[in-house]
């Protein structure tokens, strides 16, 4: 496994390269316990008809949070793919509010990183969505 | 419930209604089993370098083709909400083709709707991703 | 929604009455946060040859906890049934231990109820596994 | 991979071995599809007051459903195990009848195994729980 623990700057650059559609953006990460916060606008792009944030904007922060967590420890690793995904949609998010998530993994084995992501409307306590995801991690590195 | 199936037409209609940002398109109804066939077009924006479709997209797909079984049934009912969304990505998706869902439903109940997604590279017969999903149906309509 | 909240001793009585074959028992339950913490002992019965204890057994742990953290807030409500469960196994629990859940629901709402469940090998720290799962509370009670 | 295929016999004999207390049994090995059907008595045991089949029992089946499917087609190894395991209720099963599980693979891959699992009560045609799952193939065998 790479000793190399990648700094935020290295990892918001990373992000932007590789989905560069996606509007996510990097906000913190916990030296402690390893756990990052990710942050998407919401605005037009992301409100359906009634002022719900959209559920597959909340599943691609999901995915985007669980790999930054994963590759804010072991190294940026292009390679690591998503094999499962579950969410819990709890309650309405804000239209007037970014969505955040925190994600901290559970797991980080050799070949599988499993992680769990709360996701909250910005400055609220109560949690809009919950996800928990695998992550494969290729083999040599 | 209500007993006025929409026609293709009108659900392609809606969709472009509630979900503006996003390209899907309804493909098909099989009116034996209920089930729906969505796609998506595959270009730059659904590309990670690599040529690998993003998961995001495929979980765009699944919520969609869910969203579209449940109202080719119970008629449009804007207000059906995903409460819970799980997807296995099994194999990379071909750059060069449409991704098409095909979605059956297990169960459709008064207040939940529980269904299965396939996903496929436009003419492969290898799923690339599998889903399953339930729906809150709103109470009173 | 009742108002009245079971105490411990009913908790535990229903358990035995309406799981009479599981050999779970209700440990803790937080007034505070409202999470429950539910045992299951590991003996011969539990465990698979090689000394792990059986996946089966943790997932009827986790099944229990959500059943019984619901209970605690709504009081017993024998027709509550799980809609939907799904489990991260992630590290081999110890074969001398007991095997301890701790479930806090990240939803109540009037038709669904959402927890969350953490296990872990009794006085390890490591979970060794985590599950989220949704049950479907009667309409009329 | 192991090309030894085992007999239908030989992976009864393992099941007994490997899970001396559950009651599952293998009941047919689908060579063309490789899908594996297995059963699970219904008797007071399993029911729960009110008549239903508990749900752990379900989740027993599903899992074993699931190994069984992956040993009928890799040879027999007790090292696999199940890292995630997804389970949707959908009807309330006969008190009267056997479960029976039908499990086939999505995918078998050299580190991962996933696949679906449909239940029913023995003789009706309405599942009555779908599940998916994984499983982690040691690597060396």
């Amino acid at each position: 496994m790479t000793e190399h623990r990648p700094s935020h700057a290295e990892l918001n650059a990373f992000l932007k390269a590789e989905f560069p559609q996606n509007r996510c953006t990097l906000e913190e990460v916990d030296e402690t316990d390893g756990s990052v916060v990710v942050a998407h606008p919401v605005g037009e792009s992301e409100l359906r008809p009634g002022g719900t944030v959209s559920g597959p904007v909340m599943m691609t922060l999901a995915d985007v949070a669980l790999y930054l967590a994963i590759l804010a420890r072991i190294g940026i690793v292009p390679l690591a793919v998503t094999t499962n995904l579950s969410i819990n949609f709890l309650r309405k998010p804000r239209a007037d509010r970014r969505i955040m998530a925190r994600c901290r993994l559970m797991k980080l084995g050799k070949t599988l990183a499993v992680g769990e992501v709360w996701i909250f409307s910005e400055g609220e306590d109560e949690p809009v969505a919950h996800a928990t995801g695998t992550y494969a991690i290729p083999r040599e590195r």
